[in-house]
């Protein structure tokens, strides 16, 4: 039997409690200094406020002020706050505890670095521990009260310790992939919050009438999303492989079809101004990572260019998503201008790509209507 | 200008026309011995009956006796019949033309090739040409209806003639990428009906109580989905990136969220016989492709796992699907009895993959209730 400790009791620290009690291990989950009210619902037997289910009775809570507690003897951490409070908990974090101990994250999402440019999050982490500390990542479609309720959920878990958390985790309706490439599991699960709001905006073009059905147009992004991804995964020293499997196409399908990025870029689609629809969802708690993704996404790729590591002109995708969320751009509009012919990566051995490709003639063929 | 003949009036037939008539191009579509109703309708100036839209008034119509004139000229022949009529039209059109004829085909699915086990379709049309013919494939998400309304739909044009096809058809918002990997995109078109069907299964569980929510399911599966395929397109000579692109993830994307094999899969996972939907969606004339693709799929599958091609441990999705449409298994059971573990592609230079993986733990580890 293992000791585990949660930290962040929102709903993926709440659900990440289930398959690691049914495997009889010792669950605490702990709460920050926002979690107290969850903490203390779950403490006197309601349901989870946000999950809206109860925890199972061998649940341990600990609040805010009780995080040594909660870290005492612990031999595997997992962390499930939010990106921007990631930092902050960590630093109370590593002052109490080994930092050799196991730790695996399930917060997703990019942060300015050591060198000062947006990079992946363990790199944050990882500095501020200043020794050993090895970050581990949970990739891949999990949507928390599904987990809750047992329906069939495939993650993948990269990083150091990522096996023995696997161990301690795996259940029959929750399948651990290993992955050994940290990188690529860290950027594919920042950015799919970006493109998830790219679906949206499609279904909110929908609802104002400006598009009947898109589901061509749905694929065919959802696609050029998942080679943007590939491509940052490659210029991160990840593994391109990676955006195509569970971390990064599974993972987008779910944030696209289901979930408040979605319904983010539906109500930008539909009309209304981006930073109206973000004041609207923060006012009622309904977080949606993918605006500021939106944001560090693009941030890091701009880096990554001016360093020469990868080509703007791969991510029409992003910028355009950049231009609609944060400049104003109009929505139908910049969607349909982006080229969406594929372009293959090369190969790990850097072959050619083995596409032809039609050379660039749209611009001097008589003017269609894109009615 | 070019002469362009489309065989078949149906959905895909009569949307191909737009694009090839609005590049000014000459177009015939000419309709099988099934579709003469839809050509009488669309001569008198009405609307396409199944699309519901009115055809560009420059289209020329053929009915089925007048393939001889159809063809009388060509330069380019784009195929639009189902796979079960594909063999016989090609019979008589290849008495009619000169084979050399760049060929482009929409139809997707597999039949018993020359060699008598399941193949694909370009095997048995080249073996009834006997001489030149070069087969090429569309692939990529497009739904007809979307096409006529100029919603940004992107298509994968392989085979010999691909980049004389899509100098004729490319349009703004009809994106063609054009693919060396003819095997690669011929699988990907005929297997993706199959997988539809299992997302569909997932909608059926939901409507009928069985599960709430599965879209942590639904990701998983689709996942699986696409690397299934991949390992098949790579047993059949063709490229498994190609699995990972618009004709593979794309276009499954687009046929699990709108199409009859969804609301196939539907009707099956809410608890009605497979053959009783089948027979039920036949009556009124929804062709689902999936139903015939699932078996042929299967049969390919274990065809080639027969010659060693590929291994039948990787298909427990494919396995899955036949054994629920056509042995009658259950579908709740069989779908979350999958192990849903990643397992990567060797890469093209045959290295081994670079994923760890837990060992098979499960079956010695306690019982959990799949509630």
């Amino acid at each position: 039997m293992a000791v585990v400790t949660i930290l962040g009791a929102g709903y993926m620290g709440a659900a990440l409690s289930f398959p690691a009690l049914e495997n009889d291990h010792e669950v605490r989950l702990w709460g920050t200094w926002l979690d107290d009210p969850l903490i203390d619902a779950v403490r006197i037997g309601h349901e989870h406020p946000r999950l809206e289910m109860a925890m199972l009775p061998a649940l341990q809570t600990y609040k805010h002020k009780e995080l040594a507690q909660a870290l005492d003897g612990a031999d595997l951490l997992i962390c499930a706050v939010t990106s921007e409070g990631i930092a902050r908990v960590m630093q109370s974090v590593l002052m109490l505890i080994d930092h050799e101990i196991p730790f695996m994250s399930a917060t997703k999402g990019l942060l300015p670095g050591p060198n000062g440019h947006m990079d992946r999050l363990s790199r944050t982490v990882e500095a501020l521990a200043l020794t050993s500390l090895h970050y581990g990542q949970i990739g891949g479609p999990s949507k928390a009260v599904e987990l809750c309720r047992r329906i069939p959920t495939a993650v993948v878990y990269a990083g150091a310790h990522a096996a023995f958390a696997a161990d301690i985790m795996h259940a029959p309706y929750y399948h651990i992939t290993l992955s050994e490439d940290l990188p690529g599991v860290e950027v594919c699960a920042a950015l799919k919050n970006a493109f998830a709001i790219g679906s949206g905006l499609f279904d909110g073009l929908e609802k104002a009438g400006a598009v009947t059905e898109s589901y061509n147009a749905k694929s065919a992004f959802f696609s050029k999303a998942v080679h943007e991804i590939a491509r940052v995964v490659e210029a991160m020293g990840g593994q391109p492989e990676t955006a195509f499997g569970l971390a990064g196409a599974g993972d987008l399908i779910v944030t696209a079809v289901a979930g408040r990025n979605r319904t983010f870029g539906e109500m930008v689609g539909a009309g209304t101004p981006p930073d109206e629809v973000a004041a609207y969802m923060a006012a009622r708690n309904l977080l949606t990572e993918g605006y500021p993704a939106v944001r560090t996404g693009w941030a890091l790729v701009s880096h990554l260019a001016g360093e020469g590591r990868l080509d703007l002109e791969d991510f029409a995708f992003l910028r355009a998503l950049y231009a609609i969320v944060y400049e104003g751009a109009p929505v139908k509009e910049t969607l349909f201008a982006i080229d969406l012919r594929e372009r293959r990566l090369k190969g790990a051995d850097g072959r050619v790509p083995r596409w032809a490709e039609i050379g660039d003639r749209e611009a001097s063929h008589h003017d269609h209507s894109l009615g």
